[in-house]
């Protein structure tokens, strides 16, 4: 094998965890980081966010290794306990017994990650911002303290998130190139559950609580010092909104009213309201990913999803094990790899964009909704009798590594079509387990198969 | 009425006209443009470009007393000169009698634009390329050979094309800006048909002249000096296409086959097809336009599209004729002129935006097909009978300029769903001109209004 220098831009999960890969593919991996080390400086309040890691992205890591030091760090999620507003509370499982999320800390999980890329031999440098790249001797400019500094290599890999430096000179110097980028109308803002008094989880642990309220949401996932991470999606806009809810009064009031199981958890919840960023949630789509064998956009950087799948990280990490899969079947051809590797991830990138915007919906509007929640109810006990027919979508993204975002999508679309016709049923309430549908709905899916 | 200082960036078509429109409001304007002044510079071969303006642009050019002058530069053309591939030709009319687009040089007519901006007292910067705006001081920073230049102005308008450098800076600094574009797999290359030997058109003058092919078309648009511009379109790839033509045997053999009354009225055309750029095409989509009082994005900065519709010029001029009006209407209220400009214009331009891709489709598959023309030919006869009823998309998009876009396409969507059930009907061909079918058709028509 011909060892390659490389230049990775970003040394955030997916730059990390892609440097690990082609070191120990044996290449010459330099890693640059526009922000600070963040193992040595304090990550600005309110930005600390939580990632639900999934079976996808442990995956990933159980290739090179790091399946093991990061579940360390995580805490399972076996599914999604409601919060209904006049108090009552419902635990879904997130799948079959045995199947659970893990909710880990961004923060916490990238320190890891760049440790782990140092013990593998990588060089990392922060406080680098690319400002530049000159295509034709594959040259990145960055901006540094220290003045410009050019580096030139034989692969660059654009790993530098949802708002790429490295993307833009692609798109800049290039021609015909698709780029879509949109905003959902609702954006984000942290708020914090702290351990009890007596230190303990304020509430269950092993799940991410959900306060659905159709227009907006509250959700809080565990963290390992006893916390809870909350985020309110929220609308940026109209009656219920960020722009309207301009004093404490009218938070607290909001609040009191709306989540009133949550508010005697968060001490500091008005505070937080008005201290902490408001965020935004943007999709980008975009080709081509690559230029010949000497460039790449990986993961967020070629496709930034929204949260609500929870696998904007998860289809990072594993664009980083296709990548490597694709270096073991095509060896030193990086034309070969790289046209592949776009050609594979791309209909799957657009597949989880698309399942996240969805889900957004799902989440926010139907969670609470009792013929969705009966919908649920039959499809879990269709996937518990038929565990290798019926399979939710949700499921297969989550739990099924091997199977593509872009099955999961399809599959998933034809059994939606199916269960709403199903609900539209007379008496579907009463019938709802009864074998003869299940069988009947089986065999409708099975022959709706393309 | 305030004076403004305003800047806008970008002299071509419909910056140059915009900023008449300002100049005689009272505001101070400057042009900035990128490229030479192409009044005393030569442009490049295989870029003369011919447009189609039609009522849509002469109202705009109309109402600031512009309209003779550039009739004067322009050929009018009364409807498509089809060529078959066996040499059959036939003469479809755009509309009813009278009505006819116009071929204008886009060369020509920028030079005139520029000259009458300067008549009206507007100073044109050349050279200058915008390279940053900073936008709490609303300064823009140009690059031009003595150095940096910066100008700070009340508004800024970037009208600066598809590629927008101002829209680069309004993404880069800025939240929440949805962003789309995306080319179609087709790009074009200019040919020339010369005036003949005695110095005449080489074909008929008054049309526009089009090889339709299926995956590719042929289209000539006449000029004052009698020679006519031709533009192949034509897919990048595939087994008829840009990248399998490598070899002037392969050129030749293939335009002798396809185009063989063109061949030889285009003495130059082998020597032209490899040494004119193909160039591609875009369409952009995006939103917000404007910020605040300060800042618009106009014409293709703001809404590239495609050329099947022949409209870009004219939205783009139609674009400050709209933004005049509401200059009227809101008096120096600036945040409400440019609220309102792109909440009226937004829908208008994804409405033209969509018409463009689809009439390619139209314009190179479906103008050879019988049923097709026979489809044209009821409507022309019920546009003939009922003139204010049943108008084509085309007519209310080409000849009815208080018509918006938007609701061209909408009241296009209705007819056509109407035609294609008309057009699946027994002996469709035998009864096209029967009185009762027409008034079937018209009945439909009203009753599926929304």
């Amino acid at each position: 094998m011909q060892q390659k220098q490389i230049t990775i831009i970003g040394a955030g999960l997916v730059g990390s965890l892609l440097s690990i890969y082609l070191a120990k593919r044996g290449h010459k991996v330099k890693l640059y980081e526009r922000r600070p080390d963040m193992r040595s400086t304090t990550i600005a309040a309110g930005r600390s966010i939580n990632l639900a890691l999934s079976d996808r992205g442990l995956l990933a890591l159980e290739k090179v290794g790091l399946a093991d030091a990061i579940r360390d760090i995580s805490i399972p999620m076996h599914g999604r306990y409601l919060h209904q507003p006049d108090g009552a509370t419902a635990f879904q499982p997130y799948g079959r017994e045995g199947q659970y999320i893990n909710s880990v800390s961004r923060g916490t999980l990238n320190k890891k990650l760049m440790d782990l890329a140092e013990e593998h031999g990588i060089e990392i440098y922060f406080n680098h911002k690319c400002s530049q790249i000159d295509w034709p001797t594959n040259t990145v400019y960055f901006e540094t303290e220290a003045g410009e500094q050019s580096v030139r290599s034989d692969i660059i890999f654009g790993a530098d998130g949802a708002f790429s430096a490295a993307r833009l000179q692609h798109q800049l110097h290039g021609d015909r190139f698709d780029y879509h980028q949109f905003y959902i109308d609702c954006g984000y803002k942290e708020l914090t559950i702290p351990p009890t008094a007596s230190g303990d989880f304020a509430m269950h642990v092993n799940a991410l609580h959900i306060w659905p309220r159709k227009e907006f949401m509250l959700i809080a996932l565990p963290n390992l010092d006893k916390s809870f991470t909350c985020t309110l999606f929220f609308p940026f806009e109209g009656d219920l909104s960020f722009s309207k809810l301009d004093t404490e009064e009218k938070v607290r009031s909001f609040f009191e009213r709306t989540f009133p199981d949550a508010v005697p958890l968060m001490p500091d919840y008005i505070h937080e309201f008005f201290h902490n960023p408001t965020s935004s949630l943007v999709t980008v789509k975009c080709f081509p990913w690559v230029r010949s064998d000497r460039f790449a956009l990986i993961g967020d950087a070629a496709h930034a999803i929204v949260p609500f799948f929870g696998q904007g990280m998860n289809c990072g990490f594993e664009d980083c094990r296709i990548l490597d899969e694709l270096a073991g079947i095509h060896g030193d051809d990086w034309q070969a790899i790289l046209r592949e590797f776009q050609h594979t991830r791309k209909p799957d990138a657009d597949a989880i964009a698309d399942l996240a915007v969805n889900n957004f919906t799902e989440m926010r509007d139907r969670v609470a909704d009792p013929s969705f929640l009966l919908q649920k109810k039959i499809e879990a006990r269709l996937h518990e009798k038929y565990p290798d027919r019926w399979v939710p979508a949700y499921s297969m993204v989550t739990f099924s590594p091997q199977v593509r975002y872009s099955t999961a999508l399809q599959h998933g679309q034809r059994q939606e079509k199916i269960m709403q016709a199903v609900m539209q049923r007379e008496h579907i309430t009463e019938m709802w387990n009864d074998d003869r549908l299940h069988e009947e709905i089986i065999q409708q899916l099975v022959s709706s198969r393309p």
